[in-house]
């Protein structure tokens, strides 16, 4: 039999995703599951995009521009105007949700065998996405304890290599809910324009930022040839199927690459660029709503945290994770009993480990991903689960160990 | 500024989308013209599929599964049984377009450095795709003369290295139309088996074979360790702009990285499963009422380019191409000059120069390829202005050397 690749062999597998087959058993079982395992809003996504489809009269599904449909290009820039980044149509390119704007990214900097510099705990794909191009990741962590801060420049400085390309920042932070100031962005860029690096920035959740004014990087004209930013319609509009996302750059040499990526794969999907266009017209005042939603949401799962013994904690600024400590010592183990070994009222709680989200694997292990993408009832009622799950799981292992 | 890779500086670009600023600039004039450059049929798609969208109540555009829907994996599976294939649900993989699924393969067979032989001329992407994982594609010439026919075996015997991981067909093959035989793919599996290297066939226009049977690679059990077929819905269904494909095979460590690729880009797009799922449910007896009409249409062209002086062509057993011979030096500045100079009762037409489809840059310099996806008056109109085109542009030429 023919040998795989080493990126075939050596691919991670999605922590998000790796407890499916718990998940299903425990269903099956006739146990209700909160997921709030991953990133999927309940939010109904904006009606008008939802009606559009329906009136859509075509009668061949075509191919649409490789960059993208021109109009949703054009209320995409426009549409960044709010935070003050003046982007043209042609700066920005839709791709096939924000993971294809990230490959492609990562495609157009990285050689086979180069660095990318990113502060843990990051998105797992992250590291899917540098293993499919042969590039390697160069993790610097951020604490639990103070927040999930920038790490400190010097320790950027001490990771950059002959090999290094790029640094990746996700901001708001998934899986932390961090968000960057304007001082820590300066600090970056000045730190890629010192040493001709590129920044990547994933601004996936910028609307989604409760305590701060969230700052684009693309606001900083002085380093428009070092930034690439990747963004989706996924969660904010809740359309994670509809497979839209987009790269923006002012760099013409990184448009010319992610031009002919694009070309390969011909163009991005027809029914999603529909619903993401329609939504970018009526997102007044829908993207306020959402955010004054997830505000709650946040507030109302930091405040269930708050009533857990031994459970480390903070307030996250942004997205709609928190990365909770719990006292267990392995916590994918613990999520995988709630799914097949636990219930309360026969409902369970469905988490992300997040010993996933770091590169090093010595950290997290005690630590799940908390995605806070349904209502306050169930967000209460989950914790509820996860309090007497905690209780009862802690309880069976001391008694464990009394017996043995 | 930092430096792009070099995946990203030797990106090739699409021959297929090449002229689009000229043709841009030809309607702009006003002129109407004959889209005959790329795959994109006229044939509605199937309307219960449109219809089926429309019946769509949920409110939330949700993530869907890695893999693709069950269902839709299931329907295909059962559907590849007509070609005497017999896959599960688990050896089928739903991907963004067939595009997803080759790059997918290539990169799960390849390591940065390793080689894919291929008979030239072939798509052209193939080449992007391959850049795309740092790795080379090996071509061998088959030709006009003989209707392309599979080069012999030997000819891949001496391009087998220590770098070479796969041989790449496309059967039916765009842009050539041949249609491989049962002994061709048995020499070609034999030789697969006997190297241990990797078979990925491009089966998308299996559905287009006009004068014999399609033999799908899947149906040799003996090979399946070695055996990646790619597929889509795009040309079959007039779903080009849905982004649905397919990859199969019952290699496990294949479907092992292909599942954690998959994993990385989160799921196929939504509304094309819908779209693709309701194709397949209605496909009798829609797809052989297509397939008469691009005979047809095949038939028309073909007696229309007879009636052309100093042409070379052959009779196209499948996909919907032909690679014509033209008599001008280099056919990619007249099929330029069509666009710009030219216009025959106010419409001019528009072909891909198949230079861009081989690799071997002294190839195919005076031919083009001619995608017969227009209904047969078009087709007519668009012969006329290639005749007319041809007479125009060669009598210019002699003005012009008279002159000088």
């Amino acid at each position: 039999m023919p040998n795989l690749s080493n990126r075939g062999n050596d691919a991670p597998s999605s922590p998000i995703r790796k407890l499916a087959s718990f998940a299903e058993q425990a269903k099956t079982a006739g146990k209700q599951i909160f997921h709030l395992n991953i990133g999927q809003p309940d939010i109904p996504s904006p009606k008008e995009a939802l009606e559009a489809i329906k009136q859509d009269e075509s009668d061949v599904v075509e191919y649409g521009p490789t960059q993208g449909k021109p109009s949703l290009r054009r209320i995409y820039a426009n549409y960044y105007r709010k935070f003050e980044a003046y982007l043209e149509t042609e700066d920005v390119f839709v791709t096939t949700g924000a993971s294809e704007a990230i490959l492609f990214a990562m495609a157009a900097c990285c050689n086979p065998g180069d660095e990318i510099i990113i502060p843990e705990p990051f998105y797992a794909n992250y590291t899917g996405f540098a293993n499919f191009c042969s590039a390697k990741i160069v993790p610097i962590p951020s604490y639990l304890e103070d927040g999930f801060n920038l790490p400190e420049i010097g320790h950027f400085k001490n990771k950059i290599t002959d090999q290094t390309k790029a640094i990746l920042l996700c901001n708001p932070g998934n899986p932390t809910g961090k968000v960057y100031s304007r001082e820590d962005l300066i600090a970056i860029l000045d730190l890629v324009m010192e040493h001709d690096l590129f920044l990547i920035v994933d601004e996936v959740y910028k609307e989604f930022c409760y305590d701060k004014k969230f700052i684009s990087v693309l606001e900083f004209e002085q380093a428009k040839e070092h930034v690439i930013v990747v963004d989706s319609v996924s969660k904010i509009y809740s359309l994670c199927g509809a497979r839209i996302g987009f790269l923006s750059t002012r760099n013409k040499a990184i448009q010319s690459a992610v031009l002919k990526f694009a070309q390969m794969r011909l163009c991005p999907p027809h029914h999603g660029q529909q619903l993401a266009e329609v939504s970018f017209q009526y997102r007044y005042p829908y993207i306020d709503e959402v955010k004054g939603e997830y505000r709650l949401r946040r507030d109302t799962l930091y405040a269930e945290l708050q009533k857990i013994e031994n459970i480390s904690i903070y307030l996250p600024e942004g997205a709609f994770y928190i990365i909770a400590g719990l006292p267990v010592d392995d916590a994918e183990t613990f999520c995988q009993w709630l799914l097949s070994d636990f219930s309360y009222k026969n409902k369970t709680v469905m988490f992300s480990p997040a010993a996933g989200f770091y590169h090093d694997e010595s950290l997290g292990k005690n630590q799940i991903r908390i995605a806070f993408v349904l209502n306050p009832a169930a967000i209460r009622e989950a914790m509820e689960c996860l309090r007497e799950g905690l209780k009862v799981y802690n309880k069976a292992l001391v008694s464990t160990s009394q017996g043995a």
